[in-house]
């Protein structure tokens, strides 16, 4: 039962903008690639390519997914991508993640990000192909769990 | 005067997925790009390439930035992304973003997602180069102004 | 039957690096983007939501896709997307793509980048699923046409 | 001095398109990952934070870019990318790419795709900012060396 992972990532040229830093909406695509990366080490998917084995067709698409922006990410930087389990419902999973500066210097560890993720699990009606939430695979519900609320504690960033 | 601006977008091919529907992470590229065509429309910009003129360097970062998804879209599909000024602080600007269905045909219109974005305005310290919180420039505040309550009454998404 | 197809576009903030200008990659968005607004205009489209419909499961992966760079173009600056069909094959057409900056001056109308993309037809093999190539649908040959020749003429880039 | 270098990728959910695979502007973004990661191997980088440094205001624009594509490459699929110095000219580089399918197995080694790129290197007129292709940085040229003959045999693809 696993409650946390962390990837390291590299801020690429493409993904930086004119201010001269990693533009905001790349941090999604990095919280979608933690989740992924996530599932992977537990020997999960979100999408097999072989469709006929079982849960192969539960879909995850995101209900919600949002970020606070602290300090910029600047190119060639090395940042981890700390993913915590918030929640698991009948039919969705909440995500709280965490973008970490200078991830190897205790001294020098900063946040510079925060993220929250929801997906649901979804299955298309055989008939009309419309997709509905479905409870999540059993695969997934046994080796997922919450993490600890100390672990959670949230600090939200006031408005200047 | 300004508190609403609109785009039409069609999905393109890139901005879709394996599931056959647009990226989530599109959605904030397309907030960003609703939010410069409504600047644009007032005679504004985030970024002057002449950065000489007055307000030419400020920057406008994200703090925040949030999406609720309802409905897919998918590829060819177009979107009317309707953007409303929903706060004015001294330094910071909330904005309330919709993202339509069908957006032709009242009987058909449909909310696919909802977003919020805060943007602050900053300026680069002349030293150091750090970016601290400054005043919203004068040309933007006087030209934009908060929508009325009542274009902004939320409707919010009960997690499965 | 047509040959050549335009389109206009304004360079966004997520599509810009930090060197200030427009990342290199997306010029091969831009160029899918004008081919499938190309087939819209004449009726068709690469991938149809209905897949019962004649022709609607043929795919159209890019074979080939190439770029040369010559000037840069600027956050919100405006581009014209020229696309002309260079040649039509049995199973292949290829296209003949311009950036062209400044479209409504002539006096300052330069190109930006030239760009080259060939993309084949093909269909999943019904047991295997495994694509192969295929014979260019009617609906497309019937409307698409190669571009008369001397608006092809080409000037190539040569290496500093 | 060095001539070659390799990453490994895996292909990310919002890297795939509704046909199931990776979409084909992202081998352009991975091609250009190489080659930053292959600099930094030699202690480069395109970009430096600290714009006093000798060498640190060289840009290094595309010139060209292409790719030929062969077989798809699938969400999650690992892809090995190489890159090998085709050529050093007095102010640019080409590279010549290859995406590999099971890097790992000998048996089942496949080439996805192709690519090439040329960078040049540029600098800023200090007067009218206008950027010119400028002589490759000493850094540069002491540690890259064009790669042997017969590593950069072609296989050029035939359109059907």
């Amino acid at each position: 039962m696993s409650f946390r992972h962390t990837i390291r990532r590299r801020v690429n040229f493409a993904e930086t903008d004119l201010a001269g830093i990693a533009h905001f909406s790349n941090f999604f695509r990095w919280m979608e690639e933690t989740e992924h990366s996530f599932y992977r080490s537990l020997g999960l998917t979100v999408h097999s390519v072989d469709q006929t084995i079982e849960d192969g067709r539960t879909g995850w698409p995101r209900l919600k997914a949002s970020a606070e922006y602290r300090l910029p990410l600047y190119f060639e930087e090395e940042v981890e991508v700390e993913l915590l389990v918030a929640e698991m419902r009948s039919k969705a999973i909440r995500y709280d993640l965490r973008f970490w500066k200078n991830p190897d210097d205790p001294a020098k560890k900063k946040l510079a990000a925060r993220g929250e993720l929801v997906v649901v699990a979804v299955r298309p009606d055989a008939q009309t192909r419309e997709i509905h939430a479905t409870a999540i695979p059993n695969l997934f519900r046994e080796r997922i769990t919450p993490a600890p609320p100390e672990l959670l504690t949230s600090t939200s960033t006031t408005l200047p």
